[in-house]
């Protein structure tokens, strides 16, 4: 049996959250059809308000519902830090970290295959806001995947030929992680970048 | 840091679907925002039409956007087999199987410790669809759990006192499952179940 033409536009809607496939997208469907229908109301509300009340801070790039964030606007943090993420997400990762730079925000990573060049990703936009800032280093903190590194290194190439200093989170073993457990490439980087210990 | 308040909106209201946490919510939330704007607003348009047109059969009170459902208003049923079932998730499991009878959807099981007794999940209803048909037996789909069988009981113990067969699901093994992996209550059932062997 099929379900009914209003019930299956919502599973194909629901489907393109991430991480939802059919069978969870009919659960959550029937869920708040028979158990949450006020709820389903509130999230079909939050969603146009989201979409049309958010845009992208015009300095960092990152997700905001004014024209510039309150990082960007925040005048306690460091300006002379600059932290080079690959999304919003990423944002709010380092924030927990407790740092307190400033940040730019690209919109993800360079992907040749997919058609995903430096203007794709807004790397002159990054070389403009590098020039119209003060960073005595910019830190690239893109993931930690092949095209992450290719995208950090070239960044950081563009940033040497501006006599800029630009820094690579460092690679190696998670905190709690286990020897046995990681894979080969990540134990290489703990190694190579192994450091004395401080006593 | 915190998110902005039509991000903070739109995460909790994403955490009403079943199976959303914290982290999953704000990843589906910045998904949405960063990267399928459109999407969103198709999902939020699903859920209003969905909230606004779908009702309940108001014979069998399986989810509906017509007064009588599909499956009840289809003529080559077998009348003679009403199913009972404890949600309209159900109907759809069910029907993969192939059976071909009718059905009632109850609102969930019987559960007294949270209020929830015959008249909240339907039975006085199911007692007048039972007596508007003509069934010769009706199927007790309720689910294998503590609550299911006492609901389960109770509604067979009405039924016969209406002179009216009520059967009850086998319990026993799943297809695939193995005897060391399985619960000791399954094997229990499957055990007391057992069944001469066909030749």
């Amino acid at each position: 049996m099929s379900f009914s033409p209003l019930i299956r536009h919502l599973i194909d809607s629901l489907r393109i959250l991430p991480g939802v496939g059919q069978k969870t997208a009919q659960r959550m469907a029937l869920h708040l059809l028979e158990r949450d229908r006020s709820g389903a109301v509130r999230l079909a509300q939050a969603l146009t308000q989201a979409m049309d009340g958010v845009g992208h801070c015009k300095q960092c790039r990152t997700l905001s519902e004014d024209e510039l964030c309150h990082l960007c606007l925040d005048p306690r943090r460091d300006d002379s830090l600059l932290c080079v993420v690959e999304g919003p997400m990423d944002v709010y990762a380092v924030e927990q970290t407790g740092f307190r730079g400033r940040y730019f925000v690209l919109k993800g990573h360079l992907s040749p295959l997919d058609g995903l060049g430096p203007e794709a990703i807004g790397i002159p936009e990054l070389l403009t806001r590098v020039d119209a800032g003060s960073f005595g280093e910019v830190i690239l903190a893109t993931n930690p995947t092949v095209e992450g590194e290719a995208t950090a290194h070239y960044i950081a190439q563009l940033l040497a030929n501006k006599g800029l200093v630009a820094s690579r989170i460092a690679h190696g073993m998670p905190l709690g992680g286990e020897l046995e457990l990681v894979d080969g490439g990540t134990l290489a980087h703990a190694l190579a970048g192994r450091r004395p210990i401080q006593l």
